[in-house]
């Protein structure tokens, strides 16, 4: 399974001396976007056909801790792929001791010139992979 | 109901143009310290007792995207109560025109000395306020 | 003088306790766009014309720290401004107790098409109002 | 001389389509940190002595911008260190190309207690090593 290797920064911690909670949200896009690299459909190459994926919905649950100095491994996993729908899953570890830092999921959609569109009317070479990548993960 | 204005600021927009999905998380934290200062409860005071109150989950729907030059009125709740356990509800519209732009949830544990408490327990007067809140809120 | 009030969030701590100092930037630019929209020069009217004006530097002496709970009072001033240059000064003090928090300047450029340009040349109305605000800072 | 390499990430971009430049505080903060684990120097085993090191002044020219999907060169190096004060340089490009994004420099100082000291008298493994880096960049 594709993961994402990630040190958390002395600027995402906060006075709690913990990492603040808003940056797993960033976190869940940077594993997202280096996920999608691995599978050979950069997010750039769906920007130049002018497909955006905006995020239509987050959550998160927070398991354990993570400060500065720790390292964060955040295994990325297509949940749900209708052509229409993406959903991904993350699951977040404590490199060092494998602890579970987090369970999160992420909905998108597919937007062309401002309207919700099918990846595979509109993109069927990306769709072909998005689908090819659902298919394995539901296989494990 | 307790709202929380909001100027959309141009650090928090994306390259897609947009607010960045990941700052909404920040406008339910900024949203819940002014309801908490709104009910007498700041959380400066919780901290002063030595009581920790970390986000244990959060959940955002985005419905409508808000940019640079935007207002949201983020409207917070209390959507349930217990000692133990607090969750906030947070409805985000757009100042100007009333369209929905989120429906998000936070959940909520209350530490001292690194330990889950009861906020009855450990702080029976902090504990009073947010009741009297939680039941005010089921009212509505 | 402008003025603008500025609460420090919990999401802008570090472990420290205090406000990271990347947040400053952002300060600053908040600052400078409510400075603009408050001499009727609104930053989206500027984009409206086509004109970017990136920050083409940025320089901060941090002074005293500022936390949560603090208020932070940023004044906003022109300091020079040729058509083709604007800097920008600040002076940021604790809302409570007048204390200093820091000094700050950002310079800017005019940008359209990609290229440098004169305000004064691509947009005579709003460079004369810039013109008039620097005179009057100037004038202090 | 040590070299810090970021991918720039989408949530850093703006609405005019690059890096957001108060993101350039946070790298030069990675790529410092990075920079002194280099050096058998962990900002960790500073804050465990007891010493903070608040950053007393930054200053950035942004030459070039970069976006989502670019990677920078952060190079880093000591520009002045007096056992009091410690002052850093960086120099970022772009890596693909080699264009200079940013030049850029912080300020440091030693706190113990709340209290301005000398790294020299209160730490004098951690000076050694700061000096002897200090003078093997002044030889460059």
């Amino acid at each position: 399974m594709f993961q994402y290797r990630r040190k958390v920064q002395y600027h995402e911690t906060d006075k709690m001396g913990i990492t603040h909670h808003s940056n797993y949200i960033k976190w869940m896009e940077e594993a997202r976007i280096a996920f999608l690299e691995s599978i050979h459909l950069p997010f750039q190459l769906v920007e130049e056909r002018g497909i955006a994926s905006p995020v239509v919905a987050v959550s998160v649950d927070y398991k354990n801790p993570v400060t500065f100095g720790d390292e964060v491994l955040v295994e990325v996993f297509i949940t749900k792929y209708t052509g229409v729908k993406l959903e991904v899953g993350y699951t977040m570890k404590n490199a060092e001791n494998g602890m579970l830092v987090a369970v999160a999921s992420s909905k998108h959609a597919f937007l062309k010139e401002g309207r919700i569109v099918s990846l595979k009317r509109v993109a069927a070479d990306l769709h072909s992979i998005m689908e090819r990548e659902a298919q394995a993960a539901a296989a494990l």
